[in-house]
């Protein structure tokens, strides 16, 4: 199957990650047109991924026939007609966050991707995806936890740029709770109420930080949010879910912790080498890959242990057999180093 | 550039592993030929490539045309003509531990690899790739620890099969010890010593299970590991390095945990977004190509949150900044749900 | 000093608590007086306790002449009284909580002790002599967490009797947290706000059951407070306040729990063994001293280990001092067991 | 009752401590005599105990008629005959570690000892009596870890007086070791191996520190222990049961943690308010004893939360209860501060 030939249309922090991300991690895709409304910017971008091209358009970007789908990381306010043009051209898009900047927009944009035969549109909530939000939403849709009835989250940055705004704290921050509240619960939010508490002395003058979001679904559940985004510490995302039949909590930086009956709180051990070391695998074999593919001009085809590590190991383990034979320490005895 | 084509010999658990791997994850490599000792295997894996062939004869596989690598994942006593056939065709290979079943013959590969003009065989350490390894040679290395004195291994598996002895207790499981210990400390082992504790009575009779490995390295260090692979427990895997400035753990399912003047213990908050949902966003996006890349078929562009999921958030928001403002709880109106 | 002579005012389980306490732990007082609404409770308890008497009025254990002190663990409603018949004979009083049951009745008791030299009444909030809040206090007081901002505080019980009502979780269970915010913020509560979420469904009928308390201090701060009493799960009381510095986290079951710049969570060792092992040597202390009081009628002097262990470990010592000397393994030598 | 009068004898450090433990914290025992051998300590420590003297000789200390039982907290060389000593005047005795300095004269005090009728003398061990060692060992005789195999021990201390030697990591760290394998296993230790690494170049020259001592019981179990002195972190002992069933570990500063299949880690949550402030309520009560007893010359009768502290918390549950009715936020009204 031939590489998704995908234009990405805004190259800031998160659209040049997207580009780093596809072209040097994501299998059965490639960057092939690069959009930003500044031309020097995705030039550059382009520049440093084989095959991509420059768009001066994003139009004439979503509409090209080199383009099989389009990850849109521009700035909101033109979502809504980057989205549109996505549905007409019948192009699958993902999408960063916010859909549109306005709630009538965001509507629209729905209903005219309703009219289509096919949904095309994906929403850029990575969280869904996280591993720890994955065993967490299990949990829950297994009946572990029983009725889930209250959460409570903590959204922490440790410092915003200059622009930020109190608003903002509510549309960039709070949104991603809004959504895990919305996956979680698998229920919508019936109302909102943000607590202003004295601010942080160290916030920007003007800044309401921290922030106190309180949440009641549909269905009567009660969550709170600390947004606080100027706490000088570092990212803090954690989410704790109270249910009738005990609770557990995400983003402690000790993956995920239950409190159950009777009276137990604790994490899961890592079942097997697979789940404890795949990462590893993941990029012991793609640095092997890449040193292989760049070997004829840099000559190096080897990107970790050495044969020389091989052998090491086998007279280790060889004396480790004689010492467990005979219950005495045994002296390793190693040939003259060559090779590598 | 084209992808790196590989020759996989051996499609046991861990070649097949393998071979998912580069099929779904590792990006500019595919399985081109699929070699097993069990031509039936070696078919019925290969039939789930794409594009990849089955070779009946291990050599022919790494003299093809169309191989470009070697990834071996055989049983070790036929290592030694594998990797051999590898440098005569110069063939970069990736090689399952152990490079060979015997010391001398291990020597006899290195000594062969070293009359080449370069180093082709790289050795299947993976722990050198896990980002908590990684993470505390990187503060051995940059001497937070101070001299590194003393080390404590814990190496547990639930079970093991039927036919595992005492002795592939010491050349299966603790030559991961061995390599961890050469790779943090940068020397060779000098002597091993084995204890032989009363046997777990839940072992199968005749397996000396647990045994205690003692290590002394060239410059004096000392290293213990526990091997237990009864436990009935877990996958558990924890190293523990004793320096002059503190101490660090690493397999706590929590993370790397320090001890460190004066007198605290703790790990490090992930620093940022990026540490944070970096995973969460290669599934994102992984996933979101998969699911375009298959559309076509299956009529489904989309594998994630929906242009409703970003319409809901959007209402949700705008009520959150008129609660901002006026400091009340403010109901959000939802219209009526189209689309998926 | 002779032993302060106490007379404790009911005897349900908290009361009862209290007299085993005085009797077996706290130096230099003793129960004088039992009272309770129950004679032969009253009687039953007194028993128990040297040198004891019961009381049939409270009033009377109040003034008698052989009670230096009031110990009050009666019900509420008749706090009132008991409280001002211990100001009127100038008896000092610890009192559990509540005050008295109404604002205005707490109020007049204050204002009654206000009018004599020397307050006598102290109240029963003893999570102010908790080592964890004391920690936090300190924390807090060393400016170390910076200006405090937010606290997040969890209160859970495993199960309430069934006369357990709604408010009740509110003045039995919330007073905890109410006196917990004015003892680290040393500031009034300016205003409440409870939150009913959905109840849970193994609540009994009719209880509001999660709570949550949202509580502004005078000078802004926010406190929210988890109310669930019927979790099933076990007694959870954490308390998380949030700085301009950093955060902290008391109530983890793992002690206090720090996260600070830059970017690292963690707690503090145990500095020296008066801080580990102080606990144990007053236990084996107090064993000892028991033991060998009731020895001349048990014949029993030791309640620890004996000369025989001091033997035991003698010898291996001394087979350790000859292996650290040899480096070999050594074998202890025991003589045959005698004594105890 | 009348208090049991004891004799310390050696009032250094660990003498200093029981003399205070004694007179601040055990009930039913007062200090009646102190001796040292430097006459002018013996008289500083005795001036701060009411009611206790002086002796000069500690033998006329341990035969006097107001001494009920001695505590002896000497040099371990004058243990033997002080010991004897008690045994002649049948004076129970709690004896620092070593019981005595040899292991011929240790075995001959036993064999004075079972001559008697009644055993006297009870060893300073006081890990027996820590609470974290009572639930490893109620973990292991409840048969919840299975059969208990192996067991890692570490013992670090910041720091060691310069006249610490080599063999005194032996005598006076390692014994703790030997004496919990004797508690928590319940037989004798048969083998002892010490290992020498390469010394921590932070201590001093001729230490040979760290240490590894390994165990070997008569039954086969297997014992190891990290002596480690001169850490210059903080005091660490830590305790890993490795068992048939899973395994446990106490020390970690967070608690018993556990390790048990299938496949899961953690602690326990204290289950009640009485395992979870039950120090507090022992604390509270001996402060507002020790502020009472004290009042009559201080003026101050408590120690504690006030009147006012009760009435406070009295108006905001009022308002609590008017909020929890309401759903809306409630204003506290508090009236003038009055009183202390």
């Amino acid at each position: 199957m031939s590489d998704l030939r995908i234009a990405v249309l805004g190259v800031g922090m998160m659209g040049a990650d997207h580009v780093a991300r596809i072209t040097s991690r994501i299998r059965g895709a490639r960057v092939a047109v690069v959009n930003d409304y500044l031309p020097e910017k995705a030039a550059e971008v382009a520049a440093a991924v084989p095959g991509a091209r420059v768009a001066n358009d994003p139009f004439d970007a979503i509409a090209a026939d080199d383009v099989d789908a389009v990850l849109l990381a521009t700035p909101g306010p033109v979502h809504e007609k980057q989205l549109l043009a996505c549905l007409e051209h019948r192009k699958p898009v993902l999408c960063e966050k916010p859909l549109t900047t306005e709630v009538e927009t965001s509507l629209e944009v729905v209903r005219r991707e309703a009219e289509l035969e096919t949904p095309l549109i994906q929403l850029g909530f990575m969280r869904r995806f996280d591993p720890e939000y994955q065993q967490l939403k299990a949990l829950i849709d297994g009946g572990e936890l029983g009725e889930p009835l209250v959460m409570h989250c903590v959204h922490r940055n440790p410092a915003v740029p200059p622009s930020f705004n109190s608003a903002m704290i509510v549309k960039d921050s709070l949104v991603h709770e809004v959504d895990v509240t919305r996956f979680l619960f698998g229920e919508e939010i019936a109302s909102v109420q943000i607590i202003r508490p004295a601010a942080n002395p160290a916030a920007p003058a003007g800044l309401q930080d921290p922030q106190i979001a309180i949440f009641q679904t549909a269905s009567g559940r009660h969550i709170d949010v600390e947004l606080f985004v100027t706490t000088g510490v570092a990212y803090e995302v954690r989410t704790e879910v109270v249910g009738e039949l005990g609770s557990a909590t995400i983003g402690l930086d000790v993956g995920l912790v239950r409190k159950s009956s009777p009276g137990v709180w604790g994490g899961r051990i890592t079942p097997g080498f697979r789940e404890r070391f795949g990462t590893a695998y993941d990029i012991e074999l793609q640095r092997w890959v890449d040193a292989v593919q760049s070997g004829s001009t840099t000559g190096s085809y080897v990107a970790g242990p050495t044969a020389w590590d091989g052998y090491a190991a086998a007279a280790v383990c060889a004396a480790g057999v004689r010492a467990l034979e005979s219950g005495e320490r045994v002296t390793v005895e190693l040939a003259e180093r060559v090779g590598a």
